[in-house]
């Protein structure tokens, strides 16, 4: 089996922006990413299966099985947008360069020239007004995202940013693409939703986008979302701690 | 070496139902499926070997090694069976879809059109009575499954299932095959098969396949399988307990 | 990088045997087969290297750098035989398979129609007069292996054989090679070479091979090998303990 | 995604000699590198990206995202030198194979006949006077390399050499190019950057390639090195170290 997306539907976009928010630190970038499916009441038309995921089926409230996915939503607007999220992301360090590479080619194949990966950063302790930090493919996009409140490094440095919100800036920028990461400061691991910073990344994301969102209703939706993303989270969790060693040196009799 | 699936011999089936019973939480399943193939005196007619399985072969009483293998019996009857048992799955996330997507693959191409996978569910602690749980592709089969006594979520939910029992239904439904997962209530970890969860299953089994089965019989064959499955069975606990790490990160010199 | 046979010389073979002796339990198999190469002054016809090896070069006494390999001899006598002989086997469970079938379709190739795998049996404890534990691809075999003191289980019994000794019987039967793995018992792990437990196996394969050999030279050249096993068996025991570990999950930011 | 190299610029060289320096034991190659790059001025001309390495970004000082790369540059003189450094080495035992074998084929291309490796021998300890430790592809090339103060192993044997200084000379011996391995003695684990190594293996990398080099600038070249060294060096540290594990064993229930 290999990483595949299956598209649903063809929707013509014109130049899309690519914006991903996957499971990750505090949740940070899924929730941002969810909240804008709902609100902005996007629709989907592609889904990414992949071997790199972990090998089980989640089970609905209604004993449905659903294969672990990302799923690829759309909105038509002053900009239109292709909105990348899911249950999960690689499980395998080579999975994400693989999953990575085959978003970004999509990404391409829709006229996207543009990425913005949504995610948190960890501070390791509370953060009680946490500020948004940024990154960028090109020195030359610092000017253009200039006066929204991101904190490019000014402050503290990021050394690197690991997964999906890291590998689609550097993937895409092979291939022409211009990046920005946009990272909502959070605890960080204990894995804690955090809607916090999601609301924060979020006010800065409507801003670049140029649309308006009634972020009053995060906090409901984030109730909403809580038990689904309880679910993937118990996962990951699991995945991080409790389960056996894979694949181990056999010792040879012969 | 690739995953492989060698015919012995083809039969033709009238669109076949699949069920799977490999090793797993109780040996459930496995069990299930061997009373099947015994009572119902099936035919072997497909071997399944694979990378993804651990690197070693199983010696006989009569000192004859055996690689490890799933294998694929067939049953003429009411409704035609396909079923899958065997000494292992996948030890490696990936391995376990890209095998799955072959057992499916294989389903497909001898007409089958339905899929119920059978296992346990770990319960944590010992069941007096263990309940059958249930799983569907679709939701449109929880009618269809209705009146059998399957506890399909109204008492406690399930996360995930993880594994071939999870993989072949949510792959299955990708392809349009409708799925089934029967999960018979059991203790889980340490691995103790447990005949009657997988008792309980069956006979829930029976009714949904239409055949008469003795399952007064079922005690004797479990003793009888007792030998075999206790040699994989520390197969797998060695898997995941004794064997010196695999493929580590090795420092570099240069 | 592929596993990859590089052949020195095409040297024409009457239905040469394959016999193999690879590091493992007590080096009993790769002293066998050192021994055989020397006695029988053998001649290197091919070598196999491979990705699924450890990622380094082993030094020799004189500075010069060598990759880990596998390695082929030949000898014409009343028995062709092809001897396979090396450093390490793989590093990874799926390697072994990749390694093993490459060997087995060379072994083809040059007409092997039969194969005698060397190994080591781990008691757990000393044994001061080793046996030699069997184990044969078919039934049929028994009988023809019947007088030369090979133990087929009847003391007791082996519940497996992990890595080339068994995979190239399990896989060599599959294409139609007989296949017996002669195992002399070793105390096992720790790594302790065993001289006592491959003079055994040696007395038992030349009866099988028709061959004279004197076997009094054994301690001597086990002295000469001992420098360069000792190397190798560093090797494995650091791959097995000291070093950090590979392939890790990777936190996610994003 | 699979092992690339990027060329940015043709140069047209006269049997170059490879050079590479990537980061290990002590930084020691590495920083030789490095440092040659900045006083020969050398010019970039490839890079090499790969999914072995970590799925992560690195975030520059002034918020810009790049990805882990190898790089080459190029240095015409009496002696044509392709050079390789970078951010890592492969993650992966198998990786290892792989990426070594793509900058071995690009070398053939570019029409290398000789590679040097540079890294670190680690001594376990504080080392007052660091020797350099030499190991050649072929015993030939001992003469070749007599009189500049390398130790072949007079004073200590060199078991292994573990990644690419290893590798590179093995898997180059293969295609028929000459390799010498220069290994600095130093610490080892914890990683410290060592300069005085460096220094001993410029010193004798110099006279092999009959170049000036003012080494009095290594202090003070290292110390601008430093941030970004100590940057990668920290995500090598993160990789043996902090991060949970990874593709693990899943229990499976069915």
């Amino acid at each position: 089996m290999e990483t595949k997306i299956t598209v649903l539907e063809k929707p013509k976009l014109k130049k899309p922006i690519l914006i991903e928010g996957l499971p990750g630190i505090g949740n940070v970038g899924r929730l941002a990413a969810g909240y804008l499916v709902n609100e902005l009441k996007m629709k989907k038309f592609a889904e990414l299966h992949s071997p790199h995921f972990l090998p089980l089926v989640i089970i609905s409230d209604e004993s449905v099985a659903q294969m672990l996915k990302c799923e690829f939503y759309y909105h038509r607007g002053k900009r239109d947008i292709v909105l990348l999220t899911g249950d999960t992301q690689s499980i395998l360090p080579e999975g994400h360069y693989d999953v990575c590479e085959k978003i970004i080619n999509f990404a391409k194949s829709m006229g996207c020239q543009e990425i913005i990966t949504l995610g948190g950063f960890a501070e390791g302790q509370q953060v009680e007004e946490p500020r948004v930090i940024g990154a960028v493919s090109d020195k030359k996009l610092l000017k253009k995202y200039d006066k929204l409140g991101i904190d490019f490094g000014k402050e503290h440095t990021i050394g690197t940013i690991v997964g999906a919100s890291g590998l689609l800036i550097g993937l895409g920028k092979n291939v022409g693409l211009d990046g920005l990461c946009l990272m909502g400061e959070t605890v960080g691991l204990p894995l804690i939703t955090d809607p916090k910073a999601s609301d924060r990344v979020l006010q800065i994301l409507v801003k670049i986008l140029g649309i308006k969102l009634d972020l009053s209703k995060l906090e409901k939706t984030i109730k909403e979302m809580e038990e689904k993303i309880k679910q993937t989270d118990d996962i990951h969790k699991n995945m991080m701690q409790n389960i056996p060693k894979k694949d181990e040196q056999v010792r040879y009799i012969g």
